[in-house]
C-alpha cells in the first residue's frame, strides 16, 4: 500500500500521507499558515466543541432527511470520539489563519469524514461515501459552524475561569476573617489616611472578585446565542426547512449549554459583539486582580525599608546576587498575565472593528486571543490563591504601631473640634514630631483624657462610631 | 469695599476676588492644574449631580441632627440653584487634576457655602456660619461624594447616549423596511458570496444597535451602586449612625435614579469596576458603529470604479481639487469618533489599574474620558442618523445586476448537484466568462431549465428555500 | 447692506453672514460636524502653519506663472495676517471632521480669499477675482496642503514639548547634584536591595528624560518630509512643472524648518508612518514620566506609615475630611496626563491602520490626538518641574536609618564570604531581628571589625569598591 | 546511583532528577510559574544570547582575577555548547514569570554550572567547584545579565525581521516595475479620484516598507546599550574594578554586535525605553503592512461584484459551502498578525509603566511579547511575499475601463476651464450618465477635440503634465 493517497479539490490535487485523518484542505492550510507555530489542538475544548456541533448537525440533517441514517450515525460516532479527546494530534491548523475559520472547519470536516469512513470500513479519502463537504458539513457553512463551536468552547472556558475566581475569592474571604482584628492604617493616594482593619482590606478583595464573577456569568449568557443554520451569510441558503431550530435543540441537549438561536441570522453571522463584551469583562477582571497584586506588593514591601504589614509566602530566592532577598514573585507573575490580557483586548478590538459586510474574517485571532487570555488568567488565579494568598500572614505589631504613630488619626477629632482645628494640630504634629494626643489633650486641652480614650479605643478605631461633642 | 477677600486653609492664606463664589482651595487648584484648559463646567450634568449629592447630604445631616435646619435649608437652596444650572462659570477646576477629585469636591463645597451664605445674607467667606468643610461637606469625604456625583452624571449621560442609539436604530430599521425587496449580492471576505436583500443588511444594523442598547442598560445599573457615608476609606469614620442609608434614600428620592448603597463600603470606595465595564460597553458600541460606517463607505464606493450599491446624502464638496467629487464625510467622522472612544478605553484601563490601596486616585481622568466619549459618541450617532442614514437611497438596478452576473449563485446548486460539481462549474465560469446558467443547463445539462427558474426566481433568491433533487 | 451674502458650490447655495471671512464650504462643515465642540482655532500653530503653506503656494504659483503677481501678493499679505495670529476666530471647523481635512483646507482657503479680497478693496465673496479654489488652493489639493500644514505645526509643537522636557531634565539634574551625598536604600521589586544615593536616583531621572529628548529630535526629522505638489493622490495632476520643489523651497525659507520633498509622492500622500512614530515616541515619554511620578509618590509616601524618604512641596490641602493631609497631587495629575497620551496612541494606531488606498481619511483625528497629547504633556512637564521637582527636599536621617537597619547590606559580603554564607546570615537576621554586623563579626567571626568598617563606610556604601578576601 | 540529587538554597532543600542539568532554583520556578505553558526554550536566540553573556562574564572575571582560569575555561566551554544550540530542553522556565528574570538567569546559571562540572569530570550539583551563583553569575546580577541577554536576542531577531521586510519590499518593487504601464483609477476616501498606475501603487508599498526598515535599523541601535557590571541596581556593587567595560568588550568581540556600556548604570538598570521604542516601531510596521493587506483585499474584491483590479494567487478553496469561492486568505492572516502585534504593544506599554524604583520587574512579559511579535510578524512577511505578492496579476482591461468610464478624469480640466466649470460637468455626468468627453467637447464646446486627446492620452494620464489654456 502506498504511503500517500491523492486528494483533490477545485484548485487541484495533493498527496496526503495515508496515516493522517485530515485531507487536502487541511494540508493546504498547513502550507499557507505558518505564523504562531501553535496548532488549534492546543485548545482541546475547541475541538471538543466542534465535535458537538458536527454531531448535532448530522442528527439534524438526518431528522430533515437530507443525509442517510447510516452516514449520520457514522458521523455521530466519529464526533463522539473527538468529544472524548481522540485524534487531537490531527488538528494541525495554525491558531492564526486566514479564511475566517474555513481551514479549521475543514480540518474538522476532513478528520470526521475519515474517522467515519474508518468506522464504516472504508479507506480514508473515499469521500463519495462520507464527504467532508457534502455530508459532514451539510446544511452548514464555516460561518455558522465555526462561531458556534467557538462559543461552546468559550462557555466552558469561562466556567473554568469562574471556578478559579471562586477559589481566589474564598481565599481572600478567609483571610478577611482571619485578619478581622488586625488594626492598620488605611491609605489614600499613598498617604496615611484613617485606621481600618487588615481583614476589611482582604474582605474588600473578596467582594471585588465576587462582582467580577457576576459580570462573567452575565457575559457568558451572551455567547449562548448561536447562528446554526444561517449557513453562508444568514439567509439559510442550502439549509432544509426547520433545520436551524432542530440543530440548535440538538446542541442544547448534547452539551447542556443553554444555547438559543439568534433572531436575526444576518446580524448574528457578522456580529462579534459578544466576544468584545467577554473580552471587556475579562479585562475588567485582569485590571482588578492586577490592582490587588499591586497592593499586595506594596503592603509586603520591605522588610525593613518598606511598609511590611504583611508577609507573602517565600517561594524562591529572589536574587542571584543579594543573599536572603525574597521577592513577591507570585503577584508579579499575575500582574504580567493581566497586562497580557489587557493587550489582547486591543487585538480583539481591532479584529472586531475590521469585520466587513456579511462576515468578520478576523475571528481566528479573536479566538486565539480569548482562548489564551482565559487560559493564562485562570492559571494565574489558581497560582495566586495557592502560592500566595493562602499563606499570607500579618505583622500585627507593625500594623498597630503605624496607626498609633500616625497623624491621620486626627480625623476622628473632626466632628468634635472641627476640620480647621484638627488641621492645625496635624500641622504642628508634622512639624514638631509631637503626638496628636499630647497636642490635643495636654497642650491645647481641646478634649479630656477620658474622651480621648473613648475615641481612640481599639474598638472604636476598628469600627468607628460617630462621637459628637 | 475691597476687591478681594482673604481666605485661609492649613497651608496659608490667599486673596480671592470678591466676586467669585469659589474659595481658596479652588484657587489653589487653578494654580496647580493647567493641563487641558477644559474646566469641569463643560460637563453641566456633573455639576448638577454634585448639587443632588450635596443637597441629599445636607438633608441627611439635618435628619441626623448634626447640622442645624437653618444651615441645611440654606445649603439645600444653594444646591437647587446649582441643579438649575446657575453658577456654572464658578466651576473652574481643570478636567484633569490630581487629588482624586478633592479639588472638584472643594470647588463645589466652596461655591455652595458662599451661595448659602448669600442666601442667608452673609458676606462670602464667613465660613463660621456656613463652612465648605464643616457644613457642606459634613459626613462626607471626596472619596464618597465625588464618585457618587460622577455616577449620577454618568447615569444621565448614558441615558442621553441610549436615546441617540435608539434614534439611530429606528433609522436603520426604517431603511430595512424600505429596502426589503432590493436584491443584492452578499459578500464575505470581500468576495462575492450569495444573494441577500439590502433590507436585511440594514435590518441587521438595526439589530446590532438594539443589542448595544440592552448592554448599556445593564451596565447603567452597575453605577447605581453608590458609597455615600463611606467617607474617607469606607469605614464611615465621622458619619453619624444611620447616615449612609438615609443619604442614599434622599438621593434616590431627589433624582429618581435607583441608587443603592454598596454592601462593602471599603471595596466600593476604591473600586472602579463599574467605570471599566461602562467603558467596555461604550467601546463595544463604538466598534459596531465603526464597522457599520466602514460598510456604508464600501457600499457607496465609486460612483463608477467602486461597488455603488447605495447613495449617501451629498453633504459637501469632497475635494478642493477634484470637481464634483463627494465623499462619505459623515461615516468618516463617525469612524474617527469611534477611534477616540476606543483610545479612551485604554486611558481608563490604565487609570483603573493604577488605583492603589484604599482609593483610586486616577478617577478624574476616568471621568474626563468617559464624559467626552459619551458626549462625542452621542453627537456622532445623531449626526449619522440625521445627515446620513435617513437619506440613503439604493441603486436597485446595479444591485440586481451584480447578483445575476455573479458566480456566487452557484451555491444554490449545491444541495442538488453537490459541492464538487458546483465548484467545477464555478471554475469554468471564472475562466471562460460564461454564465452559470449556460454551463449548468445548456452544456452540462445537470438540471432542467424549469428547475433553474425555480431555484433562481427573485423570490427564492431573497428568501431561499431548500430545494433538493 | 444685507447682513448675508449668498455663496454657492456645486451642491447649491447658502446664505453666509456678511461679517464672517469663511464661506459656504466652511458653513457646510459647521452644519455637518458637531462632535467635540472644539474648533480648530484652539490650535493656533495649526492655523499659522496653513498660513505658511498657502503663502508658499502663492509664491510658487506666481513663480510658475499660473497666477498673477497681483493676486499672489494679495494672498501672501492675507497669509501674513494669519501667521501673525489674526482672524483666529474664523477657524470654526470642529477638530474631528470627515473629509480627510478638506473642510479645514477650505476653511483656510475661504478666509484667505476673503481677506485678500478685502486687501484688494473688493467685497467678500467676489471669488472671480480671488477664488478659494482657483487661486488660494491652486496647484494644491487638501491631500498635500493639509498634511504639510499639520507637519509644520507638529514640528513647532514638538519643539515646545522638548523645551518643557529640557526644563524638567535640568530640574532633575540639579536635584541629583543636591542629593548626591544622601545615602538611601535601593529597592528592586519593592524589596530592600542595596544602598545607593538619592542623588543617583534623581540623576537617573535626568538621564532618562535626556534620552527621550534625543528620540523626539529624531522623530521630528521624519515629519520634515512633505508632499507639496503631490496634489490629489501623488501624481501631481494639475501642478505646473517644477512646482513641487519650488513650493517646498519657499516653505523652508519662510519657516526655517528643514522640510524636504518626499521622493515617492504616491506613498507620501497616503502614509501616516511619521505620525505613528511621533505618537510612539510621545507614548514612550509619557511612560517614563509616569514611572518617575509613580516613584515620587512611593518615595514620599507616609509621612508615618510609608517610605517617607523625600518631601514633595505641599500644594493644597489633601482631603475634605482628613485634616492636615497633603497629597502628591502634582505627580498624580501627571500620571493621568500620561494615561491620556497612551490612550491617544491607540486612537492614532486605529486611525492609521484604517487608511485605504491613496489617502488616509482619518488624519483629522490623528491631528486632534497628537495636538492634544503634545499640549497636555508639555503642560504636565512644566507643572511637574515648577510645582514639584524644584521644591523636593530629602529626609536624610530617615534615608540613612533605613540603610543601616537593612538586611540588604549583606550583599557587600558576597565576594568575601560567598553567596551562601551571606544568605544564611540574612536569614538569621530576618528571623531573629539581629543586625547583620552582630551575626557576621561578633557571633560567626567571619570577618574582622576592621574589615567591616572598611566595607560599610559611608564612602564605600555610596561608591562601592570591590573588596575581596 | 540514585535517580535524584538533593540541592538546597536558603529556603530549603529539594530533590532534583539526576538527569537534568538545571537545579533547585529552576525547579522552584517550575513549581511557581505555570501560566502560558510555553518554556523559554521556544526562543533559542534568547538562550544563545545568555551563552554569550555568561561566557563574556567568565572571561572578564578571569581577566579581573576573581575566578580561576580553570573554572572560567570550563564555563566558557559550557557556554559554547549553549551557543551551539545544545541543552535547549533544559530551559524549562515559563515565558511569563515573576522575579524580573531571576528564574531565567538562574536556569541558565544552573545549566551552565552543571555542564561545566561535567566537562571538568565532576557530578552535577557539586557547586563548591563550579557554583551557579559564585562562579557562573559572578560579578553579575539578574538585573544586568538578563536585560543584556534579552537585548542581544532582540538584536538578532530584529535583523531576521528586517530580512523578511527586505524580501517583501523587493517583491513589491518588482510588481511596481511589472505593472508600471497599467493605468487604473486612483481612489481617495473610497471614491473615484484621478488616474494613476498600478505600478505606482505597488511601488508605494515598496517605499513604505523601505522606510520601516530604516526605522528598525535606528531602533536596533538603541538596544546596543547594555548595563553589564551594573549588578543589582547600577552601583556595580560586587563587581571588580574595570569589569563593566571589560565584559562589554568581550560581548562585542564574541557576538559582533556593536554593544556599548550605558553611561548611567542606575538609569540603564531600570529603564525600558528601548523596548518601548522597538515595540512602537514594530507596531508602525504592523500598521503599514495591515494597511497594505486591506488594500490588496479591496483591489482584489469581486470577482464580479467588487473592484477586481488584481488577482491574488488562489491558495485554497474559500468556503465549505460556496463552490468556487476563493478568498484572500494570505492578506487576512497578515492582518490578524498585525492586530496581535498592536495588542502586544499595549501589554508592553503597561509593563513598562509599571516599573518601580530601581528595576522594572515586568521585563519577562515584555520579552515574551516582543519575541512573539517579532516571530509572528517575520513569518507573516515571508508568507505575504511568497504566497501572495509574488503571484499577483493585474486585470488590465478592467483597470483601464474604470478610468475611461470615470467622472474623476474631469479633474484634468481644472487648470483649463476652472474648478467650478469642471464641477458642473461632473454633476451633469453623474446625473445623466453622459461621458465627460461628450459634455465638454461636443455639447459645451469648452475645449477642442484635439486638446481633449492631448490631455487624455494614456501617457498624460499616467504621467500628468500641466496643460494650461
Amino acid at each position: 500500500m502506498s504511503e500517500f493517497r491523492r486528494e483533490h479539490d477545485f484548485l487541484g490535487e495533493k498527496e496526503i500521507p495515508n496515516e493522517v485523518y485530515y485531507g487536502i484542505q487541511t494540508s493546504r492550510a498547513l502550507d499557507n499558515f505558518n505564523i504562531t507555530g501553535i496548532p488549534i489542538s492546543k485548545e482541546p475544548l475547541f475541538i471538543q466543541a466542534f465535535g458537538y456541533v458536527k454531531k448535532a448537525a448530522a442528527m439534524a440533517n438526518r431528522d430533515c432527511g437530507v443525509i442517510s441514517p447510516q452516514v449520520a450515525e457514522a458521523i455521530c460516532k466519529a464526533c463522539d470520539r473527538l468529544i472524548a479527546g481522540e485524534f487531537l494530534d490531527q488538528f494541525v491548523t495554525d491558531m492564526i489563519q486566514g479564511g475566517a475559520g474555513t481551514s479549521v472547519n475543514m480540518n474538522v470536516n476532513e478528520v470526521i469524514a475519515n474517522v467515519a469512513l474508518e468506522i464504516l470500513g472504508h479507506p480514508k479519502g473515499t469521500y463519495k461515501i462520507v464527504s467532508p463537504n457534502d455530508h459532514v458539513n451539510f446544511s452548514q457553512s464555516t460561518n455558522d459552524a465555526y462561531p458556534t463551536a467557538f462559543r461552546l468552547a468559550l462557555y466552558r472556558k469561562i466556567d473554568n475561569f469562574i471556578a478559579s475566581l471562586e477559589a481566589l475569592q474564598q481565599s481572600f474571604g478567609q483571610k478577611g476573617e482571619e485578619f478581622k482584628d488586625v488594626l492598620k492604617m488605611g491609605r489614600t493616594q499613598l498617604q496615611d489616611a484613617v485606621p481600618m482593619t487588615l481583614g476589611a482590606e482582604f474582605h474588600g478583595f473578596s467582594t471585588t472578585i465576587k462582582e467580577d464573577i457576576q459580570r462573567l456569568n452575565e457575559a457568558k449568557m451572551l455567547i449562548c446565542e448561536i447562528n446554526m443554520g444561517a449557513t453562508a451569510i444568514g439567509t439559510s441558503i442550502n439549509a432544509p426547512e426547520g433545520y436551524p431550530q432542530i440543530v440548535t435543540n440538538h446542541i442544547k441537549d448534547i452539551t447542556g449549554i443553554p444555547v438559543v438561536l439568534a433572531e436575526d441570522l444576518i446580524e448574528a453571522t457578522c456580529d462579534t459583539g459578544a466576544y468584545v463584551q467577554i473580552s471587556g469583562v475579562l479585562k475588567r477582571s485582569a485590571i482588578k486582580i492586577s490592582k490587588i497584586c499591586n497592593d499586595l506588593r506594596l503592603l509586603s514591601s520591605g522588610p525593613r525599608a518598606g511598609i511590611n504589614e504583611i508577609n507573602l509566602p517565600r517561594m524562591q530566592p529572589g536574587s542571584s546576587i543579594m543573599p536572603g532577598k525574597v521577592n513577591p514573585v507570585i503577584p508579579e507573575v499575575v500582574n504580567q498575565t493581566a497586562y497580557y490580557v489587557i493587550g489582547s483586548d486591543v487585538t480583539i478590538t481591532m479584529a472586531a472593528e475590521a469585520g466587513q459586510l456579511q462576515l468578520n474574517v478576523m475571528e481566528p485571532v479573536i479566538a486565539f486571543s480569548l482562548f489564551s487570555s482565559l487560559t493564562y488568567l485562570e492559571n494565574a488565579c489558581y497560582t495566586l490563591k495557592e502560592k500566595c494568598i493562602d499563606g499570607i500572614t500579618a505583622n500585627e505589631e507593625i500594623c498597630k504601631y503605624m496607626v498609633m504613630n500616625s497623624i491621620g488619626i486626627v480625623t476622628s477629632l473632626n466632628p468634635i473640634i472641627g476640620y480647621e482645628a484638627s488641621a492645625s494640630i496635624a500641622k504642628e504634629a508634622l512639624q514638631t514630631g509631637k503626638s496628636i494626643h499630647d497636642i490635643t489633650v495636654l497642650e491645647r486641652k481641646l478634649i479630656t483624657q477620658e474622651k480621648w480614650e473613648e475615641i481612640f479605643s481599639i474598638e472604636n478605631l476598628i469600627h468607628p462610631k460617630f462621637i459628637n461633642t
